[in-house]
């Protein structure tokens, strides 16, 4: 039996023993590896062979199978393994796809119709924090505890996921568990990705004890809801205390090569150089010229990743890779600059006088999501007294991907300073305690709501 | 009892069983690894794990304990048993120093003078070719070979050495066994160098058997002569036959450290960004162009390599390290281009909003070889008919440190193109002979000298 609506209505999230919770604490941080060089062991004692900062302990994700305290490497799962108790402690059911992702249910009295799904991710940056993702993951299992401690049964099923991989920094691409589970990429292809050590995301989520059935088709979702923190100033700047996201920045994002020939770094002329690895740095130099030039209107250009090969003191590379990316509130714009991303790889090159071949383009953001969920969650902030204003998100989100299969918005808490991708990401209860309401009521009347 | 004059004076280099050698030829060209990417199997297959083509056999030094086909790593030294079992073939007494230089010592009439030693290295760069370093190991070996033929033995005794690590490719930095026999490193620094697996150079060269007794001090050389490949195109389009190595370019190389914050490359507004790649990318574009600037005059700017962490695309990298070198045959102007380099790493620190330190400062180059070596080299490609000219070495060498441990000289041969560090280093039998013939002499020379 449903609960008075007096009840519903007057349902607060409990002092959750959840959040925060010691386990979410970050562990000491370690400085970065550092590569080998001349100078490493005399000015920063042995080389630190750890490749990033520890950061959650439900942030291990990213290093599924993989402990990089060496020698020994043991699994890590640990993560997951505490996100999966938690969600049995709270009487859901678990089962685990294909690629990983773990889908925790809350029966429903009308169990047979399609769930209502919150959720995002719990793997994090190589310095990363302990709210991005995280927060949408256990954020949906609070919903699903409160309701308990008024005993409510929905009509439709509530449904809590951690998708897979969303940050893309052990295995490439991001968000390869949504776009799995939403048929973006084959099966095949998400197990396949291989992490520079050559092992596969399937196989190592194997050997963890996260890879599940395979499934032929996504079940059907009601609708799905992913709460986030901004990852920007925005709300924190202004005061705000809940993001209605409409919709994401019309992003580009291009993966360059360049080839050239290997060559002494002494004798060889100048004018004979044909340097790959000169090439990418002019590349990112252009890139990120590109951002500023458009920085006054909210644009923003990043190269953030460049490999060359041997890249080594004494020999020119003959070969390298960069990644660049582009982002602008205005579509026009925003196509401008990725048509200016792409001529500064060109002139790059030539200036390099390497070859160039732009090997991949992947564009995200837009205007997806559903525009009945958007209001519903603009009216339940609005109604509950919590200021608010429409946002855009800047960044990549496994909303994207989910949007495709079913109505699907986001909720944006704010961050303090906008800071993130850093171990001093940070936000309070009281930072999170708005958007997790407009959560729960949000799910709450759309798992209750009409056909 | 030695032989006749005439027996010298007309003496030959014999058509050598080593030189070419079928062992010599490099393996099957492979491509270079490149690091897991969005499209990498999709465009290029699987991804290649071996960082580096297959050089020549007998450089495999550069992998020193490694084989890189994966997934059995088992030791490889197959060049350095190669070329210890050819000298103990020509009746050489071999031994291996506390860093795995090897000597091989072939005695003289009054065996206690210090000896005249040849040499140079058998490991190779990542790309390299066949006979940088190859050619003044090989060669000296042949000269030995050479006096075998006619039964003659020396007054002083010779030795061929082959010092380990000259590239660097492997353990950071270059020319570390000569830097430590000649105390410019100590022993233990220099066994202490780590690849960037973690593992040191001196368990690697234990393991593979090529660690030898620690020596206190090195024993004294009566000269030192280093035949080798110009390494550039001079003597080649020149149509030379001996290059008379009077020096090198006064050189100045740099290790930059840049210090940023990472942060998410989306929302993260560009006026706050502080993104080391950044830095180091700038770094490198205003080290080549400074080389451009210096062409016309035949100086040299390389940035040659860059990493950055954590160099992922969706994160801005907090930590940069760079190297750039400069090279300039005149002293002061190659001072000057090493203050533009040190000026231009500040500048790009300072427009990416980055800290920055110079953590390393190395030169060489400058006229530090012996004149009476010089004019005996010169003296006999003159009066043997080989065009010649005097010429200065662009690159690093061992014979740099040896220098200030024993009088020394280097002898340069043409190769095809100048072409070097590339799988595409080329020199014939014909190109090499003239060089051969004049080491020969000159050591002959000195090691029947009087005192």
């Amino acid at each position: 039996m449903p609960p008075a609506q007096d009840a519903l209505a007057t349902l607060r999230l409990p002092p959750c023993p959840l959040w925060p919770d010691t386990r979410l604490a970050p562990k000491e941080a370690a400085p970065p590896r550092r590569p080998q060089t001349r100078a490493d062991d005399e000015r920063h004692g042995p080389a630190d062979t750890r490749p990033y900062r520890h950061g959650p302990l439900l942030g291990d994700d990213r290093a599924i199978g993989r402990d990089w305290a060496r020698p020994a490497r043991r699994p890590v799962a640990a993560g997951r393994d505490q996100f999966v108790a938690w969600c049995r402690e709270a009487g859901l059911s678990v089962r685990v796809d294909g690629i990983g992702n773990i889908f925790a249910r809350r029966a429903g009295t009308e169990d047979s119709l399609p769930p209502v799904v919150m959720g995002s991710h719990l793997d994090t940056q190589f310095n990363g924090g302990r709210f991005d993702g995280i927060l949408g993951v256990l954020g949906g299992l609070e919903v699903c505890r409160a309701l308990d401690t008024i005993g409510h049964r929905t009509r439709r099923p509530i449904e809590v996921v951690n998708w897979t991989n969303e940050e893309g920094a052990r295995f490439s691409p991001p968000m390869v568990g949504s776009g799995a589970f939403t048929g973006t990429y084959t099966l095949d292809w998400a197990r396949g990705r291989i992490d520079e050590d050559g092992r596969t995301m399937g196989e190592e989520l194997a050997r963890i004890g996260y890879l599940g059935e395979v499934q032929d088709s996504p079940h059907a979702f009601d609708a799905y809801f992913e709460l986030h923190i901004e990852q920007g100033p925005i709300l924190d700047r202004e005061g705000m205390q809940v993001g209605i996201v409409t919709g994401g920045f019309p992003s580009t994002g291009m993966l360059i090569e360049f080839k050239g020939e290997t060559a002494h770094t002494g004798p060889w002329p100048m004018e004979r150089r044909k340097n790959a690895l000169i090439a990418g740095a002019r590349f990112l130099v252009a890139v990120d010229d590109l951002g500023w030039v458009h920085a006054g209107t909210g644009g923003k250009a990043t190269a953030a990743r460049l490999v060359a090969w041997p890249n080594k003191p004494g020999i020119l590379s003959d070969w390298a890779q960069a990644v660049g990316d582009v982002r602008h509130p205005d579509p026009t714009t925003s196509a401008v600059m990725a048509e200016a991303m792409r001529r500064a790889a060109f002139e790059a090159a030539a200036k390099a006088d390497c070859g160039v071949e732009i090997l991949d383009v992947w564009q995200w953001g837009g205007r997806i999501f559903a525009q009945d969920l958007i209001e519903q969650v603009r009216g339940i902030a609005a109604a509950r007294g919590y200021r608010h204003r429409d946002i855009l998100s800047q960044a990549g989100h496994d909303a994207y991907f989910v949007a495709r299969h079913a109505p699907t918005t986001m909720i944006f808490t704010p961050c303090k300073g906008g800071i993130t991708h850093n171990n001093g990401e940070l936000c309070t209860r009281e930072d999170l305690e708005p958007g997790l309401d407009v959560l729960l009521r949000a799910v709450l009347a759309r798992a209750n709501g009409p056909d």
